[in-house]
């Protein structure tokens, strides 16, 4: 991005009012349950369905926080972001449900799927070369041109306190839990989350989870700097990205620890929910629990809140072989 | 079954009764809706998601039911069934629920998968030739020896007035339902809707929908006998049997019609439904949604309740090829 500098972190209260902001627009979506995954991990899981969220994730909450946080004046210029993934989708439904213009700039590259998408919502898409080179002075010249106001996927507290949301309905409907999780990207999700959890509750256990292949977060939180991560395998298309200045500030003083979780273990966790919960989760929501089945931290015995961030995938491209499990 | 007769149908009363007789074993499961598939089919549709339901179908309803109102006598000496389905499944955890023995007779081609389901409920599975013919002398002998109380899958007033509570809580939900649709195999879950959306509702409209490769029930109503089903082919495998004597006169009595649907358009709802809803739904649940998009049935601008009769999905065989849609 452009302007890539350490924001404020959001509080509680901006989470809170991003409850407010969000609520005529985003689902409240609904918290299950599962007696055979609390049997297998040996906790009581209270999973916040995300992938149930407008657009199929939870980036609609920080999006629609953000556009609808915007002055009339900045407003009428528009918004602006480089995305291939939820946050553009997320970003061009907000912007059309306050009737203003979304420019998105996307990868020549970019499945067509994905574009179909951003334009169904009726976001204009502008393209440039695959390097991030290219998507920022894109960006910069629709910025020149128009005059939007550019939302970054996750360093942007409007945004954060927004992905905050699910966190805090979800120790709304269950005050009593012992420990929260949620996966780790760029850190927007974790972030929120932490905040509205640390903020409701003095003794709850914040714990965030990444795949092995993309540990750039756990191995940020060690060393005490951002370290990018660089080109990652991982099957989880929503964790590929680093964390940000907000993101990085926010882990470091909320998170108890960031696990790590091998893929196979996410593709179990993954085809669990799908056969025992029936529902569809993305690969990056099975994360976190991924980690307790492979008993990466034990909490035995406790309740545990989990942000299923979304449920968008490829219906032709299941990571999993026939025979497996 | 041993004794295949027309027993008196259950009642509203009797599907109120089983609702609170239930109450304690089975989940109330909720209502979803999707803009997106109203969209589609100039509708607003209210899915009954009895995937979420125990055993990951309706199913269980209706054992809970026969097997909760059993005599202390009755109990004693256990239930019994044949068959390979989510029947026996459901039957061999209501069973367990009430500490009292199921004996299922299954026969020895039966998937492993299937036999390890049931055995895994606590049931006794007694094997028996993959013919009718084996699998009632088999029952019979089961009887014979244990005095275990038949629990026929849908030829039951029991069993009916059980899977009739899924309707009865969709309609309690959203009383103003115009239009009541669900899958139709034996008939059963289509019988116990029938009788609780009639009884709530003088006016709603009884639609059954079934597959062209498996219209045995279509063609029953339409000669005024049950024509049995013979070696169906469709994906539907929920949905192969036919109509029992019970079934018959209740869907003759209640039903402005039962709809067929082509293999395409069921694959077609079921996909949809799994993209758009984030739901696992098994084929036959899709085809009632696989109707409306089919528009074998003009239901435009109504309020339409469908029964979502389950979850139960081989995930290395799903009925798409790559590519489709």
């Amino acid at each position: 991005m452009s302007q890539i500098i350490a924001p404020i972190p959001p509080t509680l209260a901006d989470i809170r009012n991003a409850v407010e902001r969000i609520g005529p627009y985003a689902h409240r979506t609904p918290v299950l349950t599962c007696a055979a995954l609390d049997a297998m991990t040996g906790a009581s899981l209270f999973f916040k369905c995300e992938n149930f969220q407008k657009v199929g994730a939870f980036k609609f909450r920080g999006a629609t926080n953000a556009v609808m946080s915007l002055s009339e004046e900045v407003a009428r210029r528009g918004v602006a972001t480089h995305s291939s993934g939820n946050h553009a989708a997320a970003l061009a439904l907000a912007a059309r449900n306050r009737s203003m213009a979304a420019h998105v700039v996307m990868p020549s590259n970019a499945p067509a799927v994905k574009k179909e998408a951003v334009a169904g919502y009726g976001a204009r898409i502008v393209e440039c070369e695959p390097t991030l080179e290219s998507r920022e002075t894109t960006l910069d010249a629709v910025v020149a041109q128009t005059g939007a106001e550019i939302i970054h996927p996750y360093n942007d507290p409007r945004v954060v306190a927004g992905a905050g949301t699910a966190a805090l309905e979800l120790m709304t409907d269950h005050p009593h839990l012992d420990v929260i999780m949620a996966p780790v990207g760029g850190g927007g999700l974790m972030s929120g989350s932490a905040i509205a959890a640390r903020g409701l509750s003095r003794g709850i256990r914040i714990i965030g989870a990444e795949p092995e292949l993309a540990d750039d977060a756990h191995r940020s939180l060690e060393a005490g700097e951002i370290i990018p991560s660089i080109d990652p395998q991982t099957i989880c298309d929503g964790l590929l990205t680093s964390l940000g200045p907000l993101s990085f500030a926010v882990l470091t003083s909320h998170l108890e620890r960031i696990v790590t979780v091998s893929e196979d273990a996410i593709v179990h966790a993954m085809r669990l929910v799908w056969e025992r919960m029936k529902i569809l989760i993305e690969p990056s929501s099975a994360v976190p629990l991924g980690a307790l089945l492979e008993a990466k931290v034990d909490l035995t015995g406790l309740q545990i809140g989990i942000i299923v961030s979304g449920g968008n995938v490829d219906l032709d491209r299941l990571p999993w072989s026939p025979g497996e499990i």
